[in-house]
Order: C-alpha cells, then structure tokens, then sequence
C-alpha cells in the first residue's frame, strides 16, 4: 500500500501535512516533505478531525426505519419491527449492513459496535465496506446455544472476514438473559478474551423489574453474579440511563464504558437524564452511539454528539458543561480505546483513522473555530473524505458501489414490510 | 412569470404534478396535464413538503457563529458577542444576512422572523435572496427613539424593497424595555398594524427579576400593560420557556404565539422543559425557530424540528407527543400562518412555497416513511429545489451567486473579530 500525504490541511487550526504510512499516522507537520511514491491529496480548503466510534448500533436495522413512527413502544414492537424482523434473511442482513456502513462512511464514522443476528453476513459486508466493527451475537435466556464449538466457529467466520473485525459476547438484557446466561457469557467472554455488550438500564421499568425479580438494580446484579469481575476492560453497557450512586461508583471501580445513546432514548422516550458527569467522575469510560436506525433514525455521529452536548448543558443548566474538547474525546478516542484500538486522535503513531471535513460547506463559513463548527453546525453531509486503517474508502462525497447498495437495500425492504 | 410544472413528483406517499401559476399552487393531480409555455421539473426521485418558517432568528449573526463557544452567557456576550457586534457596519449586515438567507434556502426554509439592527441592509440582503423575511426593529429602554417618521421611513425602506418583506416592531425583551416604552412599542404596532416579536420568559432567572421589579410574571406584566391587546392576533413571543399556569390561560385567551427554540435554550443552558402540550391545549399558536447562529449555531430547520420532537418525547418520557404530522405543522403552517401567510401546505391555492428533497438520499432509504425521514432521519442537505412565492431559488442544491456570498462574508467576518 502507497503511503498517503495528505498537503496543507487544517489541523487544530493550523495549516500542516499529514502522512499516513501502512495503517497508521507517521508524520505531521508544515515543512513534512512529501515521500516519492505517495499518494497526494490536496488539503486546501478542507480541515483534519478524528473519525467517529458509534459505540452502540443494530446496523441491518437501518432497511427498518421509519417503519411505525410515533408509536408506544410495544405496539412498535409488535405492529411493526417484529413482523418485519421475521422475514429478515441473510441476504437482507447483508444489504442492511452495507447500506448502514455507507451511511457511517458519509459520515464520517470507521468503528461500530453492533448487535444483532446473522453474523456471518453481517461480516461479509463490514469487510468489502472497509470499516471496523465489533459484532455482537446477541444471547438470550439461559445463552445454551453459546457453545464452545459454535463461539470458535463464528469467530473463525467473522474475524476471518477481515482483520477490522472483532467477534463480540452481547447477552440482550439482564430482563431477556437469565442469571446463569449472564455468567455464562462472561465466563466465556473471559475464557476467549472478546469484547462483552449489554443494553443497561434504558428505561426506570426495567429496573424497578429487576429489582423485584432480583433483589437489585441491574449493574449490581451483575457484580454479584461475577460479571463485573470476569469482563473488567472489556465490558460495554449501552444506555446506562437510570442508575443509583451505588451502582455509578462501582462502575467506576470495575472499569466500565458505557455508550449513551442520546437520540434514541428520546425518541423513543425512555428518558433525558444521562449522568455524564457523575459517571465521569466516577472513573467510568464514557463513549456515544446511535442505536439502530429503527429506533432512532440516522447514523449520524456528528449529530448524536450535539444533541449529547446540547442534552447536558439545558438540562443542567449550564453551558459550560462538555465543552467541544472533550465532546469530541467521548465520540472518538473512548470508543476506540474502549475496545483496544490506539485511535481517535490525529497525532503521529496512532492507527490513521481520520477524515477531511469540506470548509466550504456553510457549518465552516465563515470559520470562527472549527471544532465549534463541526459540533455545533455542521451534519455528516460535510465530510469529503474518510480515511480507515491507513485506507481511502471515501474521497469527495463518493464511495464505490454506493448506487448498488441503495437499490439492493431498497429491493429487500420491499420484502420485509409487514405488508408484503 | 412562467408557470412551474412538477412533474411526477412524490407527495404524501403518492406521485402526482403540481402546477405553480404566479405565486400560487393552481393545481395537483396525477392526470394534469402541463400547460404548453410551463417551465418543467422532473420530479422522479423527488418528494415535495412544504418549506419552513423560521420563527425567530437574527440572521446578520451567521457571521459570529462559533465564537466564544462553550463560555458562561455573561462571559461570552462579554468577550466575545459585543466586541465583535461593535464593529458590524451596514456592510457586514447585508454580507451576514445574505450568507444567512444562502442557509436558509439550502436547508428548506423560505419565511424568518427577525430581529437586529441596520434594517435597510438586512432588506436589500434579503429582497436579493428571494425569501420572506419578517424584519423586526430593536428597541430598547423607553423606545424614543421609534417616532412615527423613523417608522414610516424605515416601512418604506425594508417594504420598498421587496413585497415578500415586513417591517416588525420588536422591543428586546421585558428586562430591556421599560413599562413605557413596551406600552409605545405596543401601540404603534397597533397603529400601522405592524408585526409585533419580542424575546420572553427565556431564562428563570429574568422572570424573577421581572417578579420582582414589577411585580409580575412577564406575560401577566404585558397584560396589565395593555400590550397583549394592542397587539392581539400579531403577537410573537420568543422562547417562552418558563410559565405558570395563570400566564399560559392568558396567552391562549389572546391568541399569542410563541417561538420555540430548543438549540438555543439548551446551548446556552437556560433550560429543556417548554410547555408544548399545555400551551397547544390552551389555544397558544405554537412555532419553531433556530435563534441566532451566534447561539445555536445553524439555521436549519430540520435539525430544530427533531430536536423539538425529541426533547417533547424524551422529556415527557412518551414517544406518541407530537408526531410527525403535528411537527410539520409546527415547523411550517403555524409559523406562515402567524404573520398572515396562506402557506405551509402543499395544496391549491397556497402560496408556492415548497421544496423537493432527494429520494436518493441516504435519509430516504429505504424510504418507509417520507414524513419520517425527513424529520428523523434527514438534514438540510436532503433539500434539491426551493421554490418560494412561485420563484426557484435553488434547484440540484444550487443558488446563484452562492461563491460571492461565502467569500464576502469570510471577508466580512475577518474585520470583526475581537483580535482585529
């Protein structure tokens, strides 16, 4: 692979070169000389920012949205999402996830951590789409189908698909996974060192559940049952939306990351009151996502993290509060660290994950401060150019085989309406 | 004029034409046939809503927008907004308003309601873009300074300019204006049946200054003033976030409007509960605004629309309140309506305003739901066509002279900025 250099970019406001050697960043600076056999793009009129780490999706959901809008939570469920569910077949999973990697490449996102079913389709499409993703094979009840030999299997197949890609344990719930489920999964995400989600505390009902059925609030439930213990560092709560000073302490104490999910938890009005800052007290590794598109309804990284900013400041009351600085650390670097990946950051030796926003798009004009504009104005429709792993999979606004993905996407929604 | 023919375009869910004579819709069906000397738009991968109303904007501060992020309201005003305003000349105001207009069509929105200084700069800028502009004199103190001569010159000049332009009698707020020049300000929009706007209740804090002082809750205060008669049915309160009960039954009795703008209450932190429901209840006219970019920081409509949405969903923790029928008519209908435009629907005999988004847009696809999609799902970028009062603004996302306008205002911009 040619190294890529990339010549007088924007780069924290200043104008600079960026060289990018195998999968990762090897050199910036403004008097950087150019290697030979580079591959050269031209950054004038564009600006350098970190890619995005979408920390919570159900990507194959995407050919689902909008169906049932506005809707009570149950009857969407079974009105709409279920029946449509059950006429999803692999090859639908497989143009779901290629329609939804599209859409986080537009916008700018190279890591996502998915849960769902069908796996190996899935992977398929995450490998020839270029990004990196951790998919979670979703585990229900007691989790009896985790075996040995089927964890080694699909691992094989996920992973084997792309060296981007990481097999994930995803038990659904603590309210759809039974006790022994839950420390099965932990076990064997100990055993086999793979990354561990769980949707957490996403409404008040499912706790006071838990609580009646368990004696405790969901987190402490699982530090009880070792699971806590048995996934320290590699344990991804989404949600995390209603919890005690109890529980955010010991989050802290177990090396938690948890993925708020902004625009989901309001649409779907679960609720408004994400603990960011006593959870980042609390030493707890605070990442963003978007949820899947059926529930929420785009991919779209940069404004999940305005709506997360613009959350904390109105309901706290306060402007100051996560300022862009450390806005733009929670929707890139924690993400990645959170699974092991030294990126999220333009500096020289991380991993070149990284993308060229348009200043000629209005959100920078006039460009008064470039973070302000890329998390306060601009929409996903502003980035020209995604970079992932020291690969160019988007350059102004295109991606190759985007217009077979639309009408394959659109010909297997057609078969899934409930209609249909 | 031309007529405007479009043809095969998608409109709630159906295809049909639409036929624009002079300003106004004449006629939809799918077996209209297009008149021999009609201007055609192919309409096929196109689906026609209706534009926005942007209810309260003060668009010349496009060109502050990112300065002084993330800073308490005082210091930022302070530091940043009121030296960088000392140095807006008529210039910097007709430049700012064009770039703010330039938003405004690329994102759907063809009416604002604003408020600044320097109105005949603002009018020339705007009667230049083609839109409907609302613009509203400041005023402050006792408001003197608003003689019956300032305001017919200043009609004719902001009038004069463009028939799509209104001149708008605007005291900045209850904390600004003293009894007397609120009551003056009251009747002189009563006298020349002028628009009325003013910023009310946006922070708790003024409402107990107002509680104070006057004894008073603002809107009960304009009450016993006198002013919510004098300017019963043109009335348009900014903000009006925080309200008791008593306030809200006499806003409905007098037929005011309010303008929500949740970026702004929730950027600048002043808070996230607005009373939608008790207001919609009580009779108020509900409509949508972004605020200034200086605070919020873009103009587009869509954004303000789902965030709306969301925060009434998430807030009330029910994802039924206010859906997407509802939400456009917030957005477009109430805010036409409340300045006496018959716009804001697609159907014969309203004014033409309207705008055509691309199906091929990863928002619309799968295209489930239009109506979804285009407030869960899309940004302004969606936006193909503009057509407002019978007029094409933009078609294939372009606007004529769009290359001069960035130019001018990063040129513009440079000049002001407290470093300068």
């Amino acid at each position: 692979m040619e190294p890529i250099f990339i010549q007088g970019v924007q780069l924290n406001g200043e104008v600079t070169n960026i060289l990018i050697e195998k999968q990762r960043i090897t050199g910036i600076g403004s008097n950087l000389p150019m290697p030979a056999n580079a591959f050269r793009i031209a950054g004038s009129r564009l600006a350098a920012f970190p890619t995005f780490a979408n920390m919570h999706t159900h990507a194959a959901m995407t050919l689902l949205k909008g169906l049932g809008s506005d809707l009570p939570l149950q009857q969407w469920l079974h009105d709409s999402i279920w029946p449509a569910e059950k006429n999803l077949d692999g090859e639908a999973v497989y143009w779901g996830v290629k329609l939804a990697c599209l859409e986080m490449i537009k916008s700018g996102t190279t890591l996502f951590n998915d849960m769902y079913f069908l796996l190996p389709h899935a992977a398929r499409a995450v490998a020839e789409m270029g990004i990196r993703g951790i998919l979670g094979l979703n585990i229900f009840g007691d989790g009896n189908e985790l075996t040995e030999d089927l964890f080694l299997q699909l691992r094989e197949e996920v992973e084997g698909a792309s060296s981007l890609l990481k097999l994930c344990i995803a038990p659904h719930s603590v309210y759809t996974v039974s006790p022994k489920g839950l420390t099965h999964c932990a076990t064997m995400s100990q055993r086999h060192n793979a990354p561990f989600q769980i949707h957490m505390s996403e409404t008040e009902r499912e706790v006071e559940d838990c609580i009646r059925q368990h004696h405790y609030r969901p987190y402490t439930l699982l530090e009880h049952l070792g699971v806590l213990e048995l996934t320290q560092g590699r344990f991804v709560g989404a949600h995390s939306l209603f919890l005690d000073q109890e529980e955010i302490e010991l989050m802290g104490r177990r090396h938690v990351t948890v993925t708020h999910n902004p625009a989901s938890n309001l649409k779907l009005g679960s609720g408004y009151r994400f603990l960011y800052t006593e959870l980042r007290n609390a030493g707890v590794t605070i990442t963003l996502g978007t949820d899947g598109s059926a529930s929420s309804n785009n991919l779209d990284m940069i404004e999940a993290s305005r709506l997360m900013s613009y959350l904390q400041k109105g309901v706290r009351q306060d402007p100051t509060v996560l300022p862009t600085t450390e806005l733009q650390q929670v929707a890139t670097e924690n993400g990645f660290n959170a699974v092991g990946l030294d990126a999220g950051k333009i500096a020289v030796g991380k991993l070149a994950d990284l993308m060229l926003v348009d200043l000629d798009n209005l959100a920078f004009v006039p460009n008064n401060d470039a973070l302000s504009g890329l998390f306060y104005a601009a929409h996903g429709d502003a980035v020209d150019t995604v970079i992932c792993n020291g690969r160019i999979l988007m350059q102004h606004h295109h991606v190759d085989g985007e217009e077979e993905i639309l009408m394959q996407a659109r010909r297997h929604t057609d078969k899934l309406r409930p209609s249909a």
